[in-house]
């Protein structure tokens, strides 16, 4: 049976079944660091207050190092028997320095310590994220930068639509990129929040340093109110979410290059290092990479949508529902670090072919919004030109021929004022250096841009 | 590296992080059982066919009882580099057997084989569902039957509404056990389909015998096209939206004893065994059981989630996105059956304190409706009647008392027609009594219908 | 303000903005036909049990009729004021019958009242979803015996796998409209349960026949638990998880017509009238519906989470929570039946390319399974066949050849036993043929399938 | 049928059904009042251009003056036929105008332009959300004020745990609300990118100022890149996610009131005006607008959950689906508003029952751990304290006593050092005080948090 810090006032020991079920440390485990860094500022601050004394202090300072190290190997089989972390590491210091180990819990509950420990939790890992957002940023620079002349079709509703820049469409996940770090950086405040103090709910007794703490941990503040502080989880429910539109930013470049590399589309061509075979079709070299993030989609959404749910209706202050937040917080982690990590990698080595993205833009109408512009040069308004066009475009259609590839005497046919100078004009470059507006695919815009990326980077 | 049953069409390797990101041993391990009967009744179907010889299939057989055995020993560390345990099972068998392993695979794919694998897991997770289901109800029923003469307070909007009696209570739970069973039972049609025979997409080449594989694995019929039967998850999503019924009713019921195990209502007492305390406060007994199931049911309806949006929009066949449907699966699995568990051993604990409950039935007006019904044998319309109860209701909690305990004089105040024999009519058991339709609370009505579920049960 | 059903124990009215937040007769006005169709079974039963006499039932079931034709007029100005589309009804039949029409609600509370309308409803969506199912398997049948000739490529991971038959491909969307038919069916069991008698909560006093009610409206059984009867909305949730199914499946093929639509795959042209443009790119032609029932299927998983989210936690019996059962559901069922009704209009009106489909089929390797069962018919064995043939492909991949267009001399240099009839076996017809199972892509195989379909959909 | 503004390339009319299907119009005229914004915005450019000239940009300025005008009041039956609102103003325009209306499009597509209305909308409605933020946080604060000497039972897992003055319990929704309030600001900043210039998706070719437009709508900045600009919906994701949490939050504080109103707790009365009766039972006072707040936190998870799936692997750039974000959206603001409006509302007319309140407090062993703490003064080590009070609040339990009716000699049984002082120590009002620190309950710490929130109010 686990070791227990209650039970006077039991009569019956638990039921095994249920100290399985209700046991987080099978889990939790994954805060001892954390829980040790908090336990460790904890401490010293007892001791600056004189609750403890130095002495005791740094016995217990040191045994808990020696416990960090212990737990930083994987295979510790007697952890079992305990209930969560914080037990687990209790009673190691108990070991350890015998029952002065029980003092360092002095003023704190395990809810104000498991919410401290989530937080650290949750602060480690969007300095990580971050980092790894950083990284793919600077692959999708990259590849904007060795492809800068490579032009590709722009599309809308999955059509072709008009010639873009291949950079500016990499430069589009950029920007995705840039809101998604904003949004971690900006949960930052609300993570980093000092909740020792709190104790079980309504505050603790002992004149603790709470400001103390929080300035050995590098938070920012401390909670202002006890009861929030052990009820909330709105920060998990920050990262869940920032890490949802993460995911589908990248479930939507995911989709791209899961097309760009089909037979139909052949724009690119996959790394072997980032793709499967089959055990049946020996011709197969499939975009597993792509798919499963894709597909991981899915399972941070449900997260997010799981704490959500158990959140919901909760009176204050802390239930035990609410240890069901970890779970879908690790994996989230989990599947967002390595889904970033291997993106970037496989980006740096797709191989694009340029000549079939260059075909691919002469076929399809891509220049009939130009064409109409053209007109309107012509002192055309733009809808009518719009209704000359489709019609042109229509005519070309059905005789299986490009607007371009239309004589002069044909185009005229639609309309009179239509001169020579509008095979130079339909040329996709040109149609590409028209956009030449702040945010457009103009090829100086797209170096502005990619400059500024460059100097964004460089100045985090 | 991982070794793999693919290979010869690329020149380089994969990439070392993808294949622990695209990995699937270590979470479809759990399928060893299946896959092996799978293979089984696959081995002997192609010996039966002649597409290997008799002799082949024994050794075999004989070698797949083996790997049986040796995958049951939890601890196998060599698994590690294959891909999934379709691959792991396959290696296995060739060290065993030879190059003749290969053979097993004959007429067969992975996308098949993982359908089948899946289909057969559900099935026998249906079926233990299904049990625990059963011995919910039994202590459903145990409970009514020995409270049998216990009333309380039934509720709407979590206001006292009208007594019932407290068997009558936890038979709506029976209820919903009993949609939930049903629910499993059917979706069991669309799960017992074999979908062996459609290789990687479009069937084999070979003469399989598919109704004799389905025969032997107990499945109902063979799968009708071979494209649907590599890409339908609809028999998993089944299984997650059933189980996200149930843990929505777990929910319920939790909340319910939550509330009831309450100072404020004080209904019943948990068993020690299924709560915990507080590392602070020496006095607290939590209903940690409680909660956790009712907060688990953000996990279950999560996973439900999370393979609905993984689904959405895959274009046919196989995807590797599909991967993903295991572990949320896997998950669901282990939560429903510890929740329908331990919530059946709390419930054959749980002390009801039969006075309270008859107490708090004597405050609240509960009976006022029986009041109305009184008026209406005397002439009154419903809605008249039900206007001057109001105004009765509203001078007695002014006055701080019941309506029984309103004088007759008082009454008539209110209405001249009332008699002495209003006070008997307003007894609770009276008034639970007179509820005497098939589906109400009256007494001989929930002998009833607690015959019929003991006779439903016996007949299972 | 809202004329009510109660009152008397209240001293203060209902703030005003509350009534408009409270009211539910905006929307489930929808369930008028309902209301009163259960109305008039109600009024039948009352007046066979003596409870009213049968000319005042007559007067009611006139009124009814009458009121029944005045709300099918959509603008009924005067209705606002009333709080649900029970009261409206009400207050209608007293303007017409008197006092009298209060006695239509005897032994009826609107908890038991709601439960039931809500249960019609979806009992008439059902049957009608059900018919456009039907409606839409007829086209994909169609379809596939009107292009029984045209061969597609079959993919995994979007990558083309093996060549199929057309019909073979859109039978599996058969196949998954059944499965989704079959649920709705078996939902309908759990639908069609009378819940009146049941009350408010605990059952009536009054001596209804509920199960003459059951009969006149075509239930087949009422509830059996009065508690479980105001409680339960699970038979809502069936029809929201069926429905997401469906709208799954939609998904699935709206993103397949997408891609086939593309200019690079060109595999299809859909109709005009089922498309838009662009108010910009005169070229544009979009494929708006597709997008749409692909997108809404977002909708419709956003309903069963909120259903979900709203039930989960909720102690017995009714919550004005559950009030927020209708809206989702309405949505649902609109969106439902006009993404099926649409998407069978388009399926009739696609063009299917077929050079371009046969076409594809000749590129990309697709019959290399069929060149490594070649190897196996020469004894080989298939892991070092496909092992050989992987060689094969990747040779020919970097040559630009596909393996029909090696010579014989170019085949034999990688296995020696190769002889002139591969070119034959290689035929993607001959290809399809040889998967000649159950299940299978094999021209007769699929006839058949066909064949079965007809009988199964005349059998209805 | 319906007006477009496209059609030249298509031979054949669009689909009624479809067209239905299709427009937007039923719910983005809820969007006239930003779209016409943007468009004079727009206008004023075009003419500082020079593109239009001055006298032109005139007359459109009045005209949408005008349209504005008429589309305030809501019947507008002409409106029908048009695709969305934006042709429904440009077909106005026109109407007015002359062709000259058409202009006004000029180097606009509706891509950009439903982004800048949408952002636009989600503007104005943080703004109001925001407001209705603050009016909440008063009157929490009033409250709290108002009942500044009432105690109430702290708890943790619903058990009593400790005493806690009402106004902390209350100043922990001020904090939730406070984060939720720095969500809404934080993502302004995501929300005020001025998209126009993007055009259809690569940028326009005419020479527009976008800066201008973006200062003449107060917007920060501009979008920096066309693609991204059309594609982008994480501003509403954002939205939807914080009224996601907010909800999250008002359906704790909505079961708290719930709970607190039942007769078993009798904390509050809640007013009337916010309650509802029934139609059968003449005693019910139902707090629906609690319930209906928590229940319709389903729905706004919905919502969050339908843009997700939505969303999730859409390639670039706009697709159809994306339509799909508004209707959530518009529900979203709708709930949010009226649930904050009628919370604070309802929050001022709560009626606290001081004695109910503190007579809770006084059973339950609320002091235990304040006794433990006593011990621990004794020089006891707070984990045998914690033990030593276990077994004494068991004993006193048994006996049905709570801790300050034992006797001393009873307690000195349990252990020696206690002392007379203990009974003073144990008041509830000193356990509260002395949890003085920062986030505590302590009294002068409440008065404090207090002022601090009147200044924070105060400095917005």
């Amino acid at each position: 049976m686990a070791e227990k810090v209650w039970g006077g006032r039991f009569k019956e020991g638990t039921d095994e079944a249920l100290e399985r079920f209700n046991a987080s440390l099978p889990f939790d485990r994954r805060l001892y660091a954390q829980d040790i860094e908090g336990s460790r500022a904890h401490c010293r601050m007892l001791a600056k207050q004189g609750i403890i004394r130095e002495e005791e202090a740094s016995r217990m300072m040191e045994a808990l190092s020696e416990i960090l190290i212990e737990l930083e190997k994987k295979d510790t089989a007697p952890e079992l028997p305990y209930e969560d972390i914080h037990t687990l590491v209790e009673r190691k210091l108990v070991e350890k320095v015998g029952p002065l180990g029980e003092k360092l819990h002095t003023g704190r509950s395990r809810n104000d310590q498991v919410a401290l420990d989530t937080r650290m939790y949750v602060r480690d890992a969007i300095k990580r994220v971050i980092a790894l957002i950083g990284d793919m940023q600077s692959a999708l620079v990259e590849l904007a930068e060795k492809h800068i002349d490579f032009i590709v079709p722009g599309y809308t509703h999955l059509q072709r639509a008009q010639p873009v820049l291949l950079g500016h469409h990499f430069l589009a996940y950029y920007e995705m990129l840039s809101r998604d770090r904003a949004r971690y950086e900006e949960s930052m405040k609300r993570v980093r929040i000092m909740p020792l103090g709190s104790a079980a709910l309504a505050g603790t007794t002992f004149k603790l340093d709470r400001q103390m703490v929080a300035r050995e941990l590098g938070f920012e503040t401390v909670s202002a109110n006890s009861m929030d502080a052990v009820s909330d989880r709105d920060f998990v429910l920050e990262f869940l979410f920032g890490s949802s539109v993460l995911m589908m930013h990248l479930s939507r470049l995911s989709e791209e290059l899961i097309l760009w590399s089909t037979m139909e589309f052949g724009f690119v061509s996959l790394p072997d290092a980032f793709c499967t075979g089959s055990s049946i079709m020996p011709q197969k070299k499939n975009p597993d990479l792509l798919e499963l993030v894709r597909g991981k989609t899915g399972r941070v959404y449900g997260h997010l949508m799981a704490l959500f749910t158990t959140m919901k209706g909760l009176p204050l202050t802390y239930n035990k529902d609410m240890q069901e937040d970890k779970e879908g917080l690790f994996d989230t982690v989990d599947t967002v670090e390595q889904s970033l990590l291997l993106m970037s990698r496989l980006l740096s080595g797709v191989s694009f072919h340029k000549e079939a993205m260059s075909n691919a833009v002469d076929h399809g109408y891509l220049v009939a919004t130009d064409l109409a512009d053209y007109l309107v040069t012509k002192g055309v308004t733009f809808r009518q030109a719009h209704e000359v066009v489709g019609r042109m475009v229509l005519s070309a259609l059905e005789r299986g021929v490009e607007l371009h590839e239309l004589t002069l005497d044909e185009m005229k046919g639609f309309w009179q004022d239509i001169e020579e100078d509008v095979y130079a004009w339909l040329d996709p470059i040109a149609c590409i250096d028209r956009r030449n507006i702040m945010g457009g695919t103009g090829r100086s815009l797209v170096k502005v841009a990619l400059a500024k990326a460059r100097e964004d980077m460089k100045a985090r």
